[in-house]
């Protein structure tokens, strides 16, 4: 099932995407909800983020081949992380599907992409074992951890690295039923295949990741986890138009242009 | 004018805090909103956190004795920061005035209060000069940046030596009217003074750090700045009472409890 949020007639919803049409939700997926007899055109509502996550979790670098393959391209010897260390990402920067990626004044040329699958938690988990872990999960949606690498070698933290508004697309719907061990990311810049990855070859695995967060952080219905990117994402600019496809999810899709 | 928010006959509403009263408000402190007649025993309710932040932003490092004091203890060299670079807590960690922090299973003795002056926006704010940066602030609440050092060294990030459930009490209101320059930070330990200093001895003040952020980031109604603490915070341990009192807002107090 493809769950949607969108806005339509200036007022808010969640719905269930079916071919062309949406059906509208009353309430949301996390709690009691009913799903009424109202269809739109896909075409005709305005597609928003797909949730407001409560707590916006992201496990940074999570993938063997992108630390070894960035390693070689800068110079700089690879860590591979030790632990299921979780980081974050911040509200503001959360943009949907068909949304442009804007690029603030001061930004250098090195600003890059970054296609990640993105978990959305369903029920509540507490010191909770990997086996239990997947039982939690709502669903999945497209991430585009978009970054500054100057920023992100030069500041304190990774705030406009990683958070400058706009910089999170997130989209364009959460995908219930997957096959993670089926799934491949493929990343294109103007309709160009530049990376192409399994999605579930990570180094520490989403049940490792909530399992691990679980000890200390209850996860809630709401809270999303950015799971990392393969490969190794090259330089866009104003005028690109980057796609995430997730197979058996969809295509986050966004242009980028620069701050007047 | 102190909002506050609470739980009452399982309702969660917004209110204003008049001596012993509180006075419901329908709506929103950021929205449209009308204050009612109703008013209840303060006493009688159950206080949550003043406000779920949107994007929940903090300082980190901004006292400069703090600093020095730090460095000293510990024999590191002290990093005074270069420039306001703003970092993040998480939504999870939040809890309010008088719930107990609880200490995960495996943290060490290592575990400190930070008392933190807390800012809450109240008007959108993007490219906004220091000038302009207070006519944007709704109001001031308290936080207690508690912490847990021997992650808070060894892990990456900050992810469960800052943010583990209930690392993150805030409130006990927020305060719309104070004088900055005016205000003390108070730390007590079971009643004991541990740390006394000017609220607004900041490194980098609200203006500046407000100003900063607004060229990357709209700062919006409901969004948090947390602003670092000074002095050197010593070790609390379960049964221990911390109250961080700021004059002119209040005092926030949570005892210490470990978990089961």
């Amino acid at each position: 099932m493809r769950w949607c949020r969108f806005e339509s007639e200036g007022r808010i919803s969640f719905g269930i995407v079916e071919g062309d049409s949406i059906i509208k939700v009353d309430g949301n997926p996390f709690e009691e909800h009913s799903i009424t007899e109202r269809r739109l055109p896909f075409a005709n509502v305005n597609l928003l983020v797909p949730l407001i996550p409560r707590t916006f979790y992201a496990a940074g670098i999570n993938y063997r081949d992108h630390v070894i393959k960035m390693a070689a391209i800068t110079g700089r010897e690879g860590q591979i992380p030790q632990s299921a260390d979780i980081g974050y990402r911040a509200h503001n920067a959360l943009i949907p599907h068909d949304q442009p990626i804007i690029l603030p004044r001061d930004a250098t040329d090195r600003t890059q992409y970054e296609g990640e699958l993105v978990v959305v938690i369903g029920k509540r988990a507490k010191h909770i074992t990997k086996e239990e872990a997947l039982d939690h999960v709502f669903g999945f949606t497209i991430g585009n951890d978009f970054s500054e690498r100057t920023w992100q070698a030069g500041d304190r933290g990774l705030w406009r690295a990683k958070n400058s508004d706009t910089f999170k697309p997130m989209g364009p719907w959460i995908e219930t039923d997957v096959d993670l061990d089926q799934m491949k990311t493929i990343i294109r810049v103007n309709g160009n295949e530049k990376d192409n990855f399994k999605t579930n070859n990570m180094i520490f695995d989403i049940p490792t990741y909530m399992s691990r967060m679980s000890d200390y952080m209850a996860l809630e219905p709401g809270d999303v986890i950015w799971m990392g990117t393969d490969g190794v994402p090259e330089n866009v600019k104003a005028g690109d138009t980057v796609e995430i496809e997730i197979t058996g999810i969809g295509t986050l899709r966004n242009s980028i242009e620069k701050e007047e």
